[in-house]
């Protein structure tokens, strides 16, 4: 029998009416002929309340120790699950990480999931069992040890099942049902996307569009998983949600498929920077050595032997960023003019596969942005995404008018 | 290092004050030389928080699921015990039940344990590690399901431990003080008792002491593991508690240990039943299917071809014991002439080992009796016990007069 695997998030398993509404809707997958794999995220709520007896009891714990204790939650509703499927006659297990076995790297906290043998779930599939529920967000490293997969893990557990067991779809349940061409409460426009190709998804994602964890759909990507995001409190549906799929899967492909936004953006410039072979090494390492997360970066050709250097972060490590400049600088790393901050900018994206055949989009971008007087700070481009750094107050008015100037409000 | 177990029940870990306290107790121990296995239990609350959900998901529930969501609580503790260990500067870890592994039978939800191999734990006392935390009350059957060991199975895998590992003692850590010659609550000059044997021990917890569940201390005398009962409560001492030891380390012996009581008994005559070979059996026999806890019976001598049998049992299951009998007797299984019940009854007995070299306890206990006018309806023995059933008004009034009558607040 084909398989689906069925992710189910913290909020769609918060209490056991919930749980009771999510078995009903796996068992109506089961009564279509799929073998489920079902991956179970911990009741909302528990994995914080474990979270902070770790934190309360040791501020710099040992990671195996907080994996030991914050992987529980995800078991309990596993069991839970399996228990409310057998009532309403499905055969069901759950299965902790360690069962299958999910083996991980032994990174505590934020493993990488390596390898999952299939044997075990299989034999049990041959066996009868309709609905193999596993435990997410959890594995076991080669020293035995129980590990976690760090934020959104659960997600990365349900990709990598589908990839291992060869799955028809990856359907995520979460609260939202599915992805918008931009974030409906700046835009009334906004419009549900019936599918996007994994390569804009991983942009949206990492734009701040937070419906998915970049990683699991960079996995999704490289094992071809057929991922469906959809929302556990809608109506079962076949059309419900957005299917991330691969790029020759989807039909009419517009120039742009969705504009992000990231607000709280600051902007740093470094003024005649003395240039010479490895000065963007000289720069940046020590900024990420720091856990500075730069996000854009922009150099203009070279002078006179020097160079303006721009680059955005987070607003709130603007401070831990210029501390790293000018430490680098007082080290001799390298020389400048002058430092200049902007904590006020914001970043806008247009985002979407179809720029690479369309031509003109980031024409039709400035162009949409200077009919409303917003003035350009920083521009980036890579092959599918033009990134635009503006003065934050526009930023609403940007995204407006970059949705309208695309067409996104309109299907097809 | 010579090894020392400690047990610490859900009262004792309830949060993570208490936590830190008892991990501040177990570096007491470490200080003095002991590597220690500490075996916790759920924090008070959290195991009947999950036993309601699985009742309520599922009322005729699958064990091995019921056995997944339970024992999630005991590994909680066991990371954040290993963790407040740590922070004090305490080499430590925690072991679920399937990573050490107990292996134990398949019997969910009371599952024995069969082997708990040491090489893990010890290879890591050998690299240095001080404290092995364990979950208790869990394990691995031979399917690599989880298991649960059933009511006080955290005690079992303390025991278990303490035998596995050789350990010097087993130190149960519960909320009271030790085991005492009565109950306080009824005689006021109970007194706790410095030592007990096995054999009292079992005969006080089944007939009401219940400080230590019965298959622990069973299997601490299998496999003579000297263990400790005392409070998480009391300041640190090597004299509080009470230790449950060998009959030879306990120098005095006096005649009698203590006073049990059961108060809620009901007493049962079957009159003039037909006697003939396997009488017995047929009475007993169905009275166990039916679920009737039958704990005393005597059977007077048979006369004219008949006998009277007296049996007792709580007084909540007289009614379920009237109807297996009915029902017996409409089979034909056997006939009498009359069924009497006193629901009225209570069993009060006394227990000690001394009783074996000491001759007239039993007359001692009658005349103690009869001179609070106090009537024995129902009398049996054994090797180390005497036990009578009296009317339940008198109870409070015999554990006085025998707790006096066999110098019980006396030491020594």
């Amino acid at each position: 029998m084909p398989i689906l695997v069925m992710k189910f998030g913290g909020t769609s398993v918060a209490n056991l009416d919930r749980i009771q509404r999510v078995a009903k809707r796996i068992s109506l997958e089961v009564a279509k002929g799929y073998d489920v794999i079902c991956i179970v995220s911990a009741m909302a709520g528990e994995t914080n309340k474990l979270v902070g007896w770790v934190t309360e009891t040791s501020a710099l714990y040992d990671g195996r120790e907080y994996d030991a204790v914050t992987s529980s939650g995800e078991n309990v509703t596993a069991g839970l699950m399996a228990l409310r499927l057998q009532e309403m006659g499905v055969p069901a297990r759950s299965w902790q990480g360690w069962q299958v076995p999910v083996m991980t790297t032994s990174a505590h906290g934020s493993a990488r999931i390596e390898e999952i043998p299939t044997d075990n779930v299989l034999r049990k599939f041959a066996e009868g069992m309709r609905v193999a529920v596993v435990a997410g967000f959890q594995g076991l490293s080669a020293e035995g040890r129980i590990t976690t997969l760090g934020r959104g893990g659960s997600d990365t557990t349900a990709v990598a099942f589908a990839a291992a067991f060869g799955a028809e779809r990856c359907d995520i349940y979460t609260d939202v049902d599915g992805v918008y061409t931009t974030d409906p409460r700046i835009c009334e426009s906004a419009r549900k996307l019936d599918r996007i190709s994994y390569e804009e998804m991983l942009e949206l994602a990492s734009l701040g569009a937070k419906v998915l964890m970049t990683r699991s759909v960079e996995l999704a990507m490289r094992y071809k998983v057929r991922l469906r995001v959809l929302s556990s409190f809608d109506e079962p549906s076949d059309t419900a949600g957005t299917l991330v799929c691969d790029e020759e899967d989807i039909m009419e492909k517009k120039a742009v498929a969705g504009v992000a936004y990231s607000r709280d953006e600051a902007k740093v410039t470094l003024l005649a920077v003395a240039d010479r072979p490895g000065i963007a090494a000289a720069i940046f390492g020590p900024l990420a050595d720091a856990g500075v997360n730069v996000d854009m970066i922009v150099q203009n050709i070279s002078e006179d032997g020097t160079t303006d250097m721009t680059f955005s972060c987070p607003v709130d490590q603007v401070e831990k960023a210029r501390k790293a400049v000018e430490e680098a600088r007082r080290r001799g790393d390298y020389s400048f003019a002058d430092l200049i901050e902007d904590q006020g900018v914001a970043k806008v994206s247009v985002v979407g596969i179809g720029m690479r055949s369309h031509a003109g989009v980031a024409a039709r971008m400035f162009k949409a942005l200077a009919a409303e007087g917003i003035n350009i700070k920083v521009i980036t481009t890579s092959e599918i995404k033009i990134s635009v750094l503006i003065d934050r107050k526009y930023m609403e008015l940007a995204v407006q008018a970059l949705h309208e100037a695309f067409d996104l409000d309109k299907a097809g």
